[in-house]
């Protein structure tokens, strides 16, 4: 049984066939081209199956379905994306555009769900009936598994996790909300977190790094100085660590999931992040007299969310 | 079909026969007499079974189930409760317990999730697929409601949100938190900062009650001097409703529920503080571009958690 999953990105369009095994055989990809018109990103889509199948040797006839995992809300009743801020037009009608040129059955999901859908089916949550998976990256992604399956809302947007407030009146966030996860547990919150600290104590490392190379200053490079006990770097760390642990435990005060996962560029700090976690997120209290869910890494990194597309139809 | 239904509280044990339509056909109540040992009130709680259905003139043989809404953690799978915090031990094997006495199925259902699966079914959420009921009373209580069943989470601890943290370093929780739900949102929340408004304001409204008649300030009052145009009120209403705004935001970003209905002591202020409320919610952007979720008053009341208890056997 083959299904063909494409991972719909702002840069990139990725197309896989994966077996029932989670297994990706053949794959295409093209730009994404933003700012397109819908038609000609679809065609694209439609041509990149077309490849992926010439290149395992099977006819489209053999492909049981066509998984499209979206960066946006993703209403798979009317087979349309909402707020895809990357792409062209809002809405876009995925379902009803690839069923005039492919003739297979179409589903839509949620970027964020699709890869934690991959991951729980074959990666690092296989074998658990929930799941959360946060991706620390560019901003915070979340898809949620309940119940054996993805979460996705009555209109398609749940698992926002990114802005969700917790620290109400701090950070102002792009989305107009202020405190939002993502101001304090993206990559990209790190990192200025980081530059910020090296601006305040020019003569430490974060400090040097800021003046020479700021470019160099990464979430994993931020990790690694502060494993290797650099104060600035350690307590930069220890607050995202602290804000992390914080979302985490709300998390499993609303959903009380099996397992979380962790991954995104951030989760390259590995063992030493997770170490840290799960040294602040309290136990022994308000709901957390059970033992704590599983926190460990993602495990598919960019093929979750292609796997997870593909594997779409059997929600 | 009869099924019975236990709502078990720090107080009282209220149980009750329930039809198929949601209809308590007879009711019969206990002190829970917290503190004595668990064989005494499971005792107790079958014995209101048994004379509830006397009163319906119904043999046992004609109840389909017990259902027991407990006041913590429900583990159905074990047939035990934890963390019954008003209670007496932990933990309650309600189901043995029960089985000893009733030669009836037992279902352990969370007390707040039993009274949203209650509104889901025939209260004010009926026909919703998806669901949040937040109770705003002495805490905070919360049931949610994902694809018509009730989300318990992997150890039975779903749906905690008074502890999820809105306000990072905010307001000390007794649980061991900072910046709790609970500490922004309940009516015992509104009530102090009504109160610490009074003190702050001698000669207002709410001065001359926290004087006089500090008792007198309840969640109601509050609300009803903030609509008359009380601006020591006006004040302390709109924060509360600032919060709880925020906290429905992220309950819409996370669980993009069909409804959310809001139940407890505070609800009593109706629909001034829906309108207040939805006001409050961003629209318009980043994950509220579709509608948000129907924003309503909860319906059953106090016996909410017995109609779901019964009903927990359909689950």
């Amino acid at each position: 049984m083959i299904n063909a999953g494409i991972d719909l990105g702002g840069t990139a369009i990725k197309a896989g066939l994966v077996t029932e095994n989670g297994e990706i055989i053949a794959r295409s990809s093209r730009e994404t081209k933003a700012g397109r018109p819908a038609e000609a990103l679809i065609r694209d889509m439609a041509d990149c199956i077309g490849e992926s199948a010439a290149a395992a040797g099977l006819s489209l006839r053999e492909i049981r379905s066509v998984g499209i995992g979206i960066p946006g809300f993703a209403d798979n009743r009317q087979g349309i994306g909402f707020a895809c801020d990357n792409l062209s037009q809002n809405p876009i009608p995925f379902r009803a555009g690839m069923q005039e040129i492919l003739d297979l059955p179409v589903r839509l999901i949620n970027d964020a769900n699709a890869a934690a859908w991959g991951e729980s089916r074959f990666g690092a949550g296989k074998g658990a009936d929930s799941c959360v998976l946060l991706t620390l990256g560019t901003g915070v992604g979340c898809g949620i598994i309940t119940g054996g399956k993805p979460l996705s809302g009555h209109w398609g947007r749940a698992g926002e996790a990114g802005h969700m407030v917790i620290a109400a009146d701090g950070i102002p966030c792009y989305c107009g909300r202020k405190g939002c996860l993502e101001q304090y547990c993206s990559a990209t919150a790190l990192v200025r977190a980081a530059r910020q600290a090296g601006a305040a104590f020019p003569d430490s490392v974060l400090g040097g790094m800021a003046k020479e190379n700021p470019g160099e200053i990464s979430a994993k490079k931020i990790a690694d100085l502060a494993r290797e006990g650099d104060p600035q770097a350690a307590a930069v760390f220890g607050e995202f660590v602290r804000y992390l642990a914080l979302a985490l435990d709300t998390l499993i005060k609303l959903l009380d999931p099996e397992v979380i996962l962790i991954g995104g560029g951030v989760s390259h700090a590995g063992r030493f992040l997770l170490d840290a976690v799960k040294e602040k997120i309290p136990t022994g209290e308000m709901g957390n007299i059970r033992p704590l869910p599983e926190i460990g890494l993602a495990k598919l990194g960019n093929d979750a969310g292609l796997i997870g597309a593909a594997l779409a139809e059997d929600l």
